[in-house]
């Protein structure tokens, strides 16, 4: 079933949680999938493309494409920026293809403030999950550890309020897995789909 | 990742469209998905068992859950009662284990008004999207035939509104597939696992 427009899928959760590795994983399989590209303001490095590695611009250009809106998120690392093109995704997902943007949790939120129609999936560490089944099956062990441990999981919870979809990082063919189950079923919602029906037929009858 | 409850998977679509046969198919992978028992008036059968193949009542008892709104959807053939008993779903969800009911349109509607929370998911007939193709790759053909086929596909179409998903039966495996993402993904939902993990920590930390 062909579709009108690409998704744009984020994929972001805590520091170390793996997200890079799931990616990397997710890539080897679903090569209709087009990457984010970022743009920033250091300089192009041997070996390194415009328009593949990055998108490269100077500082003033960048800001003043901050200023247009025209980034979905940014960041300054090192005293130069990093941030992820508007037009970029839109054209990719205009012509069809969906677009994966794998940040940070800071990156993700401001993506979603800017491109709320993209789906946000949270990586979860697997260290909750062993914390809540600890709780669940063993009963209460009320260790100044396991304090800790859950007031660190009530701000991570906190965090995932703002995603669609939480995957838990368990095991990468696992994780993976599910955020194929995420793309395919987003691509069925029916909304998408009577969207470009009722718009070619009615076209067609009219 | 356990969930606190079942979600109700409800497969419907236009007759003829091969529901049956997904949900069999399905239903060889899918192990842990019970399949929704129906209730009925009519006379148990040589081999058949009570809460099994069907949960069966005279016709006064299920006039007297009708009223008391404990059916999910029923209807009436041949001067028998045949419904969705809403019990035995809430028990199994209640349980930890989806509910998957296949059911005509009619019936899903009513289910839909009566469990809401439920997915649901309509099937499709490959007719119809060879008919979109037709349109899209290969120019406009007025002829009456197309024309006619129009019509009805904007009838089809109309249906789907009451729907999550929209799954095209073009081939059974590509099929249940689909059905298979829409329910793993279902299942990682943010909503369904914030609500978990904040009831278990809150239960912990207060």
């Amino acid at each position: 079933m062909i579709d009108e427009k690409g998704i744009l899928f984020v994929l972001s959760g805590p520091s170390g949680v793996g997200k890079g590795t799931v990616r990397k994983e997710l890539f080897k399989y679903k090569t209709d999938l087009k990457y984010s590209i970022s743009m920033t303001t250091r300089d192009i490095r041997a070996g390194e493309t415009d328009g593949v590695d990055y998108f490269y611009k100077t500082k003033q250009e960048f800001e003043s494409l901050v200023e247009q809106n025209q980034l979905l998120e940014y960041a300054q690392y090192v005293n130069n920026y990093y941030g992820t093109p508007r037009a970029y995704v839109e054209e990719t997902l205009a012509s069809g293809h969906d677009v994966f943007l794998e940040i940070e949790v800071q990156g993700a939120l401001q993506v979603k403030e800017n491109f709320p129609e993209g789906v946000f999936i949270f990586l979860f560490p697997p260290s909750l999950e062993e914390l809540k089944n600890r709780i669940v099956y063993r009963g209460t062990e009320s260790t100044e550890l396991v304090r800790n441990r859950l007031k660190e999981a009530r701000n991570e919870i906190k965090l995932m309020d703002a995603y669609d979809y939480v995957v838990v990082n368990d095991q990468v063919d696992h994780a993976v897995g599910k955020i194929q189950s995420i793309i395919q079923s987003e691509h069925l919602k029916r909304e998408r789909i009577a969207r470009q029906y009722k718009k070619i037929l009615e076209d067609e009858i009219s």
